[in-house]
């Protein structure tokens, strides 16, 4: 196990009813402004429910934060947010508006150039607004940790950034919140922590066998339960334990001590901001790819993967060892595609030319020497893209 | 699922060197009491790691913390942190030396009789001073909880009290500081942290599936990689497996949302005050009893145990549910005693005498509706004991 610090601040008021809570969560003299995307949480209640629970606090709004937050609508809430005096953010919505909110955090008390804030990946952040956040769209795990994505449409990027001042002071995650999801939502909310538990879990063995055993558990239960949730939408309990996984995939817990791959998000960033892919569908189509393509570097996991996660042993299947792990890639194949997912790019409409692009943008971002040893190379993403063809 | 509302701010430091970190953790005008034990961190190099680290802060210190922390022991180290001005505890030594400090956190900031802080089990706590911990001897989890016990030997008392002001603020978890630990500590590590897990989870299920997987996954590492650490004292990645299992084991992740036992804590707590066993040697004999004497209300979840955690199945098992279950608790035991913790009272030279007396004990502390449904009456404490002999 690698040495680590970890602490994570963040308060969770999970349950039904719990939106009600933020009446104590947050400062009686705050001065709010409720972030939100598109509207939608005008329509299922939770607009409501948060404004009844703030009282009389002062409140202002911002709407129309982007499926993929823009660094523009996000420049121009801080300025709102800084015209407006205000002292504590609240985003209401999926893992695009809390990663907007983090990003309006920081950018209200920047001196400079916000964009600076993404080319340095957050690091120079010294100071960010307080805020909270109510889940309504459990899948990118941004409602307890403290990193974010922005995109900026003009020139093609999704960047990534991070700080410690990012987390949120609280999230709210009510499970009847996710009852009205359409469908590919709810897919999303599937593969997006699959993959981000993959990310942190399907490298190398470096003998931390209780994260592996924690990683391999919520696996697990996203394959128990996903597809039951999808099936029965009226369902609390297993909405409920899949906005649970969604949020323990990415809280830093798994990660801690070992070592983290995450080439299949930046190369499927890059999917995304080209071509407008949802998150995780550029998660479904890199993945079984990355894995095929990686499987002799990431062997042993592999293997371990197939037998603990998919039941794949020596005892239960013939062959090779090779011959489990492609078993385990093809099991997890058919799960994204079960839930909703084509693991293809075809499936996309997309083909070589793609490739080429997305290789061109991986280039322009520096992302040269990707994954957990850094020897993703150009050439290596192009064979996965090739594999995913 | 539960609601909940979880947050642990706790930072850890996990690793090999990772004392030195406390230089930055501890504020530089910090005025300081360092709190410990027997003297143990005096002769394995702990101590001198520490001052070096310490630099030139202001250190007072307080030695000589019990086992099983005397309450008035703890007044006396209250007292001194008072008169001394001290603004900072540093907990250097296990469970009992940190759950020792909680109660001087908050004691020292207690107008009144402190013995009300035990009688209230924490809740009329209203300051404490901050403090931080360094990790000796991995077992009860109090490092990364805000939880803690503390004796009172001239009334045969332990009692237990907590309060979210009873965080540490840190935590180091250096695995090298356990490579010299005497194996019967081992065990205790091993056992510990075994049955906070099963408090958590072997009660009814309530639909949290990935509370339940967290949960056997804790329990299957501990399974994996204890015995083979207590084979191989000087593996430091088995060491460090284990250390983190037990801060795992009872930071408040997998007990949100889920319906809680401890009942066989209880029963064993007075276990420990009559008669000076070990914490975990008093749970080694009181979970598997237990567990056989409730078998009817935790069957769901026994079968479950059986399957999940010991792969003892319809399919690869002969018999009735009840004779799965029965095989499991039996595992249990056989583990138990495998990895040195005897599981009956007759193996610590006990009988009839202290069933008696610990149900005496039982009522006069008003343990009289322990377990998650309130129903383990004195009566069934009685017939636990009994299967206990």
């Amino acid at each position: 196990m690698k040495n680590f610090s970890y602490q994570n601040p963040t308060r969770i008021l999970f349950g039904d009813g719990q939106i009600a809570a933020i009446a104590t969560a947050i400062p009686t003299e705050a001065r709010i402004m409720l972030v939100y995307g598109g509207g939608s949480i005008k329509n299922n209640g939770v607009y409501d429910q948060i404004i009844a629970a703030l009282g009389d606090r002062i409140v202002s709004e911002f709407s129309g934060v982007e499926a993929n937050p823009e660094y523009t609508t996000l420049c121009k809430a801080a300025d709102q947010a800084k015209q407006d005096n205000i002292d504590f953010l609240l985003a209401a919505g999926g893992g695009s508006v809390i990663d907007g909110t983090k990003f309006i955090a920081a950018a209200a008390c920047f001196e400079g150039d916000r964009w600076d804030i993404l080319l340095k990946g957050g690091r120079n952040i010294e100071q960010a607004l307080p805020f909270g956040s109510i889940l309504t769209l459990p899948a990118t795990g941004s409602e307890m940790n403290s990193g974010s994505v922005v995109n900026r449409s003009e020139i093609k990027a999704k960047m990534p950034f991070g700080n410690p001042l990012c987390y949120p002071q609280f999230s709210v995650l009510d499970p009847t919140t996710t009852l009205t999801l359409p469908t590919r939502q709810l897919t999303n909310g599937i593969v997006d922590p699959f993959v981000h538990v993959i990310e942190q879990y399907l490298t190398y063995p470096v003998g931390a066998d209780l994260q592996d055993r924690l990683a391999e558990g919520i696996l697990q239960s996203i394959i128990a339960t996903g597809p039951k949730a999808l099936a029965q939408p009226d369902n609390y309990e297993l909405r409920a334990n899949i906005m649970w996984c969604a949020t323990m995939a990415l809280n830093g817990l798994i990660g801690n001590g070992v070592p983290q791959d995450w080439s299949t998000h930046m190369i499927g960033h890059e999917l995304t901001a080209l071509y407008g892919l949802d998150h995780a569908q550029t998660l479904a189509v890199v993945l079984p790819a990355n894995l095929r393509v990686r499987k002799q570097a990431k062997h042993e996991k592999l293997l371990q993967y197939a037998e603990r996660v998919w039941n794949i042993t020596a005892a239960n299947h013939e062959g090779t060892d090779d011959d489990r792990i492609e078993a385990a890639i093809v099991k997890t194949e058919q799960f994204f595609i079960d839930v909703g997912a084509p693991t293809r790019l075809q499936n996309y409409n997309l083909g070589d030319e793609a490739i080429a692009a997305v290789i061109n943008q991986l280039e322009r971002h520096k992302m040269v020497a990707l994954g957990e040893s850094r020897d993703v190379t150009l050439a290596v993403s192009r064979e996965i893209l090739t594999a995913a063809l």
